[in-house]
């Protein structure tokens, strides 16, 4: 390697990312993520699992067909079929690599494969060559290297570069590594793998400790020229290493760290707010770079120290990274183009003019009852007019809410299921209770509600709320969303919303889904 | 040092923490938080920076006269006044420090102090002198010594100890440090300075680039024996190394680190909560150790490996920071002396036989509303009935909402002012703008609405909703909260909360707050 080496930035946040508890997302959230990821010039976009289920095939060949600059990338267990299923799925794909994965570790290979270390090896190489067969990009992971023993990592990495991997993972799939001894580990493997100079290698952190971006970090150092990561550090558990977080450090410590990366920094807020949004998972004020408090001094010794040098205290600016200081305010007087354009600037694109048109429609209604719309505001609206592909079986048509200190509050209501309207009503402990009794009255779903959660949109009480609702059946788990002015009809929205995904009967989509 | 040593909790949530924007804390609350530092066994905890305003020193004296197992500590700059405001404020403590700091690196003494070496390192001398002639245990920073040079650093240090200091801190200000470059700034100033083993070295890290337990831990190996961190990692901007993963990654790594704390990790989950609820911060999901899905396992294959071997993906256990995996369930027919004992089982102590009654009563209450009581609904329960040092200029009476599609929600409610009943009404875009107008037409508070947000606390539609609701006016922020099984109902009470604390004039908490 060479000094200034670019590192490869690989999102993994459409496989390992979704992987998360509740996390789940429709092919069409997907694609809007790929897109925001193509925009941001990820290298390599991991857009699923093909194999898991029918729904994940659908969404990386969805994004295999899509996206022209990232390559796009699918996940596959070390066998024939899961190979076979993500180079049909990768089929379209401008660049396309297929990522096959086996457990190293003598715990994993003793517990979960029931395999003996030679048999291991043997499948490695049988599937990485089955993979190079069908796609010239191959990345082969150790499952738990970290817990791995260093000889036997070399010796199959070794097997698996002469099969045709070009790209060797090193994971630390349960988050146990310290950066020093990772960055160990990783130097050890490229000095005595002998062909290790005919790849390249990457690293996937988990961050159950608190170290997954550190140890990425350290990992380049000792020579790792890839990075796995996802927006946000979503993920199984604690998640991933945030690619926010990692593309930064990269980019502001480039004097220590001696490489780049091709990243577009400033699309980082708006690809943060959409993975935010979709997943319905919130990030924290105190959350690195893309936190609201991450550019916000409140010392009075701070802002002194601002005022008179902003060197002193800021080490990136805000605005590299997506964040606005003027943001662009539209009202009820804004027109059409005013619109569109606005959105083109969000970097939103929509289908067609049936969807702009509907989209716009919303907005005249919002800006009636909202003063000031914000760009936040625009996005929401957005998401609720695009990725339509749930069919609405349940619908609301009007809400009815009293609620009184001293009384039982009641919820009327309006359904439309499946095109015949039914009307219910119930009480509940409080208007939100009553509005979704008087829901489950008509819909009968069984199912339980894990999380409720409203946000203001923006700042100001005639704010949309954006309303999430988690429902849980038999394993299967669902987010609903929904924003309005008032919220009680986005709670009733978001939690339709859920119905009609639980409705779409959408297989689960994670039958089998690993962690590498 | 020798092998194994113990490193040294020091927590700053109290202070540093506290300067997060809109994390200002009351001085009950702050209490509480002390207490709930002491149960984890913390080494020391930083209270406050006694003389930024007189609520501070109020603070930082009630948490020195009630804690007495751990050390506390009061920040001050490097000027007589301050060393002597924090002394007094110190006076009951049964272990009592000092912390006093200036800044060391160019940038900040030319454009922050307007001073010359010289001056800052003859300041500093003379500030620890002082301390030490008034407390035993003093402790000094080097503020941004990230960009500070390393010869002034290790002289203004060997001066400093001489002077009497016993811990010397080297804060990362600014979130600028990589590991190895900081690990090796610790080990230079351990190998340089000729009184070096007569101090303690610290560290403080700030997580701008997603790296402030990494850096601590890293010094850790180099020979720093304190740890500055605060609880979720609230601080600043992105905030402080967080002190549950700093801990966890000392526990479950000690085999590499060679160290080990005093914290009684159990109590991690219930202090993270604790500092969630009070200061509205939410805590990601995918937040290391704390987040609600660190210890969910969603993919197949790892249920699977979970099960066959619950060390395959498990590096620590659930248990071992506080999750439950039972929670003990209390209903409508519990009596006071279950909910007593509760209580005292989650480390809540009321301050007499009449908090208990208000408390028990509002828990009669909401059995009759709610099916199942969970620990979290205690929690919120009390938190409405303690701290109950702000006076009710503004109290809510009787709240009647109506909110229909299609016609404009309205909100009529009573208020009590100063004990006098007024009727107010009020449209608005939603049910909850409709009420926040109606308290405003009689408040006329002219703040603006920064944060509105609700959480369920506990699953199941008939939860209560607890709203955080985050006022700003004339620069100053203050966040209220509301619990109630009725949104409404909750949003309005978080409102008045709000208005509460901003008629409380309780001066600004920061007028001169530092970062070191």
């Amino acid at each position: 390697m060479s000094s200034n080496d670019r590192v490869i930035i690989f999102d993994t946040t459409l496989r390992d990312g979704e992987q998360s508890p509740g996390a789940s997302m429709t092919k069409d959230e997907k694609l809007r993520i790929a897109k925001a990821l193509e925009r941001l010039r990820v290298d390599v976009i991991e857009a699923g699992f093909a194999i898991a289920s029918p729904g994940d095939f659908e969404a990386v060949k969805l994004i295999a067909d899509s996206i022209k600059d990232s390559t796009v990338c699918s996940l596959s267990r070390a066998v024939d079929a899961d190979i076979e299923r993500a180079a049909e799925a990768l089929r379209g794909a401008n660049s396309g690599r297929i990522h096959t994965f086996i457990a190293t570790s003598p715990i994993h290979m003793q517990y979960k494969l029931r395999m003996q270390p030679d048999q291991v090896v043997e499948q490695a190489v049988k599937a990485v060559k089955k993979a190079r067969s069908l796609c010239g990009d191959v990345e082969f992971s150790c499952e738990d290297a970290g817990r791995s023993e260093i000889d036997f990592l070399c010796r199959i990495i070794e097997a698996a570069i002469d099969a045709g991997a070009r790209t060797i993972n090193i994971p630390d799939t349960v988050g146990y590594a310290i950066p020093h001894q990772y960055a160990d580990t990783i130097r050890q493997l490229l000095e005595r793998i002998p062909n290790a100079d005919k790849a390249v290698f990457s690293v996937h952190c988990h961050n159950d400790l608190g170290l997954a971006v550190a140890n990425s970090l350290a990992a380049v150092v000792a020579g790792a020229r890839q990075v796995e990561c996802t927006i946000n550090g979503l993920g199984e558990r604690a998640g991933n290493a945030a690619l926010e977080e990692i593309v930064m450090a990269i980019k502001t410590r480039g004097d220590l760290l001696n490489v780049h990366t091709r990243i577009e920094t400033e699309h980082i807020l708006s690809a943060s707010r959409l993975v935010s949004g979709i997943t319905g998972f919130p990030v924290q004020p105190n959350k690195a770079i893309v936190g609201a408090n991450a550019f916000a001094h409140e010392s009075g010794i701070h802002q002194d120290g601002v005022l008179k040098h902003r060197e002193t205290y800021e080490i990136m600016s805000a605005q590299s990274v997506g964040w606005n200081t003027n943001k662009m305010v539209m009202g009820k007087h804004s027109g059409r183009a005013a619109f569109r354009s606005r959105l083109e600037e969000l970097g939103i694109a929509l289908a067609g003019e049936a969807e702009l048109n509907a989209a716009f429609a919303r907005f005249k209604e919002l800006a009636d009852k909202k003063h000031e719309i914000f760009d936040e505001d625009l996005q929401a609206l957005v998401s609720d007019t695009q990725g339509e592909e749930v069919p609405e079986h349940f619908k609301l048509v009007t809400l009815e809410v009293a609620s009184k200190t001293g009384e039982v509050p009641e919820a009327k209501l309006v359904l439309s299921v499946a095109g015949q309207e039914v009307k219910a009503d119930a009480n509940g402990s409080g208007p939100v209770d009553a509005t979704f009794k008087a829901i489950e009255s008509v819909a009968h779903s069984e199912a339980s509600l894990q999380l409720y959660s409203v946000n203001a949109i923006t700042q100001g009480t005639d704010s949309q709320g954006e309303v999430t609702v988690r429902l849980e059946k038999g394993g299967r788990i669902v987010n609903g969303n929904g924003a309005d002015t008032d919220i009680l009809v986005a709670s009733a929205k978001a939690y339709i919303n859920a119905l009609n995904l639980m409705q779409a009967g959408t297989p689960k989509a994670h039958p089998q889904v690993a962690d590498v």
